[in-house]
């Protein structure tokens, strides 16, 4: 049995069972009609499970998505905004994405507590609620499972992305289909731990809320956690993956090869979604993946990866298309991780670099052509161990810079 | 008893019995004659202290040093060249290294192993031995202690920095006087333990080799250990301390207040070094002392310092001149030490920004005022603890991405 994977599809309304609406309330404070708010509804009740930043400062919304989860009652769905991030907003910012979330739930006559909430957008600025509130029951009027629909909100939960990212894995079982449905935003505050980058899974399947936590969790660890643009760990990095049933499979109910499935198609569309937040991220011109290992342990690779990716200078060599190898050993070596550069194997796609620490002069030229593409890749072994790590990360470009002197 | 501080000093040669010379030898093979070699020297013998990269890639240049200074052996000088840094060179490298130290002694007829070597510029590349041997012997016969000589030695050792940086501290101590001249570059890799920076002290107090390595650590912590421009750390960092006592006072004979009165000239020039190395960043705009009290320890404090240093979206808006608090508040939350944003203040300058981490909105105007001026304070109390960490930052700019795009 095959996943049939659809990449920029219709997104969450491709999930049998889940509506759609989406509007503007210039929630910007613009004027303009910019679509800046989605409902997302399933009148079949949902299981639900999400990851969540790490950040010790928590937007209110992240707060609110875990206490409901926590409380562990059906879901029917979720609001999520643009354009305002309502973090670092104190007690009235709490209170508004309660509100939010309330709003949502008496809009579609559905029981109080059964919706999510996410916002996304600039810290430290009160939410204009009453156009939000508003805007929430504009879009219970708005609700429909058409294509249109779902890039509606697919658009509508954007910030500084320059598109849509959406995608959608099916598969076949018993006569029935399963289907995963997404959409994603991102583009800033991308690394480690997610990023501002709000995901969202639909899936028609049913399932137990402790089977879809442990899927999204290693679904998560490789995709969403394992990208990076600037290094920045945003205060509203969600993650939410909602179920309901409206396929007739119920997964708790089959057996394991189903399960086995689900977990592949869930985890096709993170990676999916997380390489469209990287190659989609703020002014950047490259994608490199940068896979460490030989390493002694996960740890020890991911921290060694991570110097890498991060490394503005690594970055701004790869913005110049510079094979500076140089600057990408220094970083290695000082993620301290007790890397010998005797030891040392580097490589540009498949072409060496390092050879046990020796430079591999003969293939300047060929160095040269890899770092010109749009996406090359960065193997570094450290001949230590047998662990390995890869991240996806970004070059930083003077368009980034400028774009984010101020918001 | 006052320390006279000269800012902007010939350098080392304002130490009794300290000569300076320095050549072009074209180490960057461009066919300039720009000051690429300097050689420093004492004809009486020094005791010594170094501080290196705690990076795993070390220099063969910092290698080299490193054993030098265990062998505890008399000294009489260093040489160290800009434009290659010796760095990722292998066998070769560390044996060039060596040959630079050697030279040095035969050139100035000074015993063998009593010359240390330092280098910085490009990695991964080898020395061209023949012109850098030649420059060496070169220098040797241009020795001396003229301010001319000193200002020349300070300029060899730069690579983008746009201006030398040298300053000198003296005390009078019974009649006598006691002198500690110093010159660095930076401006590049500028981060936690140091960065590609070198610095240069000398001293005509004579000292234990133990005195100098506590002096000197002690003054590293605070000034050369806290700054950060782009948070990489180099392969060569190295800040060496010689000591010839030719001025009569003898460190290890006096009362414990000439102790402290020498330990304090060295953490003034090491501050003024560190200072000019950040405000001289490549490209950079602006510097910003961040401090970071009411932590629960030290390093809980540090981390925090570091994690809005190094954060790309907080240099960028830095550089945009916007009071953007939510991405300091955001990076402070992502180092993940346990951050309560209810308890949080923070201040530009001595306004307040966020009290008990509610926004101050009123004074936004004033924030703007801060954030323009070239040089601020950004101070954060997390109300955890009695513990503060200062740290000097750069801002990143256009610049900085175009400047490092290639080499």
């Amino acid at each position: 049995m095959a996943i049939e994977f659809i990449d920029d599809s219709p997104g969450i309304t491709d999930a049998t069972g889940f509506a759609a609406g989406a509007i503007a309330c210039d929630i910007r404070e613009k004027g303009t009609d910019r679509l800046d708010l989605a409902l997302v509804c399933s009148t079949a009740p949902c299981t639900a499970a999400g990851v969540f930043t790490l950040n010790d400062v928590k937007a209110a919304p992240v707060r609110v998505c875990q206490e409901i989860l926590f409380a562990g009652k059906p879901l029917h769905g979720f609001v999520a905004n643009s354009g305002n991030a309502n973090a670092c907003t104190g007690p009235q910012g709490l209170a508004d994405a309660w509100e939010m979330a309330q709003r949502a739930a008496t809009a579609t006559g559905l029981p109080a507590s059964s919706f999510l909430v996410c916002s996304t957008g600039r810290i430290g600025r009160a939410l204009p609620m009453p156009r939000i509130l508003a805007g929430i029951t504009q879009a219970s009027g708005a609700l429909g499972a058409t294509s249109a629909q779902g890039r509606s909100a697919a658009e509508a939960i954007l910030t500084s992305d320059t598109k849509p990212k959406t995608c959608t894995a099916r598969f076949p079982w018993q006569g029935k289909t399963v289907t995963v449905a997404a959409m994603a935003k991102g583009a800033g505050m991308i690394q480690p731990n997610m990023a501002t980058m709000l995901a969202f899974l639909c899936t028609d399947a049913a399932a137990s809320t402790e089977f879809l936590r442990v899927t999204l969790q290693t679904a998560n660890r490789t995709t969403f956690n394992a990208i990076t643009v600037d290094g920045d760990m945003s205060t509203n990095d969600t993650v939410l993956l909602l179920a309901n049933g409206a396929s007739g499979v119920d997964l708790a109910k089959t057996p394991p090869a189903a399960r086995t499935l689900f977990a592949q198609a869930v985890e096709k569309v993170c990676a999916a979604l997380a390489e469209k937040i990287v190659g989609d991220g703020e002014k950047i011109s490259k994608v490199v993946a940068i896979k460490v290992q030989g390493a002694k342990d996960d740890a020890t690779a991911e921290k060694v990866a991570r110097a890498i990716g991060n490394s503005l200078l690594v970055k701004s060599s790869w913005f110049g298309e510079d094979p500076n190898w140089g600057r990408i050993l220094d970083a290695a070596g000082y993620a301290r991780v007790g890397l010998v550069e005797e030891k040392t194997d580097l490589f540009y796609d498949d072409t060496p670099v390092l050879l046990l620490g020796a430079a591999q002069n003969q293939h300047l030229a060929r160095w040269k052509e890899i770092v010109r593409q749009p996406r090359f890749r960065v193997t570094l072994d450290l001949r230590l161990g047998a662990a390995a790590y890869r991240l996806l990360a970004s070059d930083v470009t003077e368009g980034y810079v400028n774009y984010n002197k101020s918001e």
